[in-house]
């Protein structure tokens, strides 16, 4: 473990993959075989998993468990109690009548949050998604399928009710153009997908 | 408690009432008083209080709190944070206004998760409800009544969705029976309830 | 710390802004600058964020987070992991990209739960409504905007579906007026305000 990495007294940090800068707070425990990226902060209370994978500059919030199977990119922002799966159809793998099902990982469905991409508070993530980058995912919702980049979604199962700047301001598109009044990023709509706007090209 | 049982150097298991082979991890804290079977797993950061019942062969994910007057039956699957209650109409007991309430336990009512049932993720399920036998309640539900048994539950409030087999199989009806495309169990339906269906019988 | 402060050894009590009486449960992380009233109880796995507020009498119940910014009246009750926030538009603030809208606290949003409320098992609230005081949060709601006093809100967002004593008891109300039939006080109701009934005036 680097020097540089933080891990608070009652904190368990059994990995040896985790990045300079990061920091793990009180009774958090990351597993062995568990990869984390640099500049992370990982709050109290929560749960790495061998074979999750977390980028730069990620902010988990106290109280997440982030199961194998779970990648989270650079700059994702996981909300308080963000629910995590990684099974659609789970048993318990002790009980005679399903251990067929845990024979192989073949139940094992992956899920991939993209870059700077923000999960609300206790919002329910089923497995087997992506999550596009820097989208935003409201607080208590629960996904049932891929969310767009930008998209901002809510409810239960989660629909698009909006579009999100990279910064987190809100963006309205009256066409299909929106400069963000927060940053000043230029993004292009169509359709459900949303690009930043190469504004030298267009000048030209 | 059992020699066979084991406990993460950092758990707190307080009661003597812990079968053989049951594995209790990582800050999690079992109450005195709280009764649990053999070959069960409780995750990180759990926690069960005096007055709980856990069968034999149960997964408890982590995060999860099995409050006094819930009984998980054998084979039941609680996945990552499940939201469990004992008391429809809660108040702090701590508040003059709400001390009457709190005189005796009148207030406590009970939750049976019948066998082989498996709880989502951040489900939430309200107190004084039956969830039946090998029923699945969906990722982030919201359980305001009784589950049949088998059925797939998801939703706020929670609506059968589907029929699922004991193995984790998710089971198509075209009429009244079905066979599992997974273990091969039959089962048959009758309106709400579902039935392993006794072939032998049938071949006389 | 007051010698009538009751921490469990695995608790981390770093405030000294707790009032005498008030008990903090196992694996709990009160954080310096986090101000706590008098006999309250605040269950396993919490976390208080400095700058938190919390008053008399009030029941936090297993794994809850209460952050800067979140303020709990007098005898509140918030159940199990309930999901508080403070940030409409949160993102990671080690992204780049987000580093902006973290330059200063404008994106801090407070949210007060006013007396004798009662939040229930995993409900989400978001960040700068208010909650009134004795209302009741059903579990799994999301709270998208303010509550009034003495509401019973359900669902995804969060809808008034009845009236609810101080006490804990559902109201009816025939007219303008309802008496508790649990403990008796009389309450009137004009529109979605609920005011307790002074009756010694009525009799004059």
């Amino acid at each position: 473990m680097e020097a540089s990495v933080f891990a608070h007294p009652t904190a368990l940090v059994e990995t040896e993959q985790i990045g300079r800068g990061t920091r793990v707070w009180a009774f958090a425990h990351i597993m062995r075989g568990a990869s984390i990226g640099e500049n992370c902060n990982i709050g109290d209370h929560c749960f790495v998993e061998a074979g999750a994978r977390i980028g730069n500059n990620v902010t988990i919030k106290n109280g997440n468990m982030i199961w194998e199977g779970v990648t989270l990119e650079d700059g994702v922002f996981v909300g308080p109690s963000v629910h995590f799966t990684n099974d659609l159809y789970p048993r318990s793998a002790r009980m005679p009548e399903a251990r067929s099902r845990y024979e192989d990982k073949s139940w094992l469905l992956p899920t991939t949050i993209r870059k700077g991409a923000s999960l609300g508070a206790g919002s329910a993530i089923l497995p087997g998604i992506i999550i596009g980058e820097y989208s935003m995912i409201g607080a208590g919702a629960t996904v049932t399928r891929d969310v767009p980049p930008h998209a901002i979604v809510i409810g239960t199962p989660a629909r698009v009710a909006g579009w999100v700047c990279a910064c987190g301001q809100k963006l309205d598109f009256f066409d299909e153009t929106s400069t963000c009044i927060e940053c000043g990023r230029h993004w292009e709509r169509s359709g459900n997908t949303i690009r930043e706007r190469e504004l030298e090209k267009l000048s030209l």
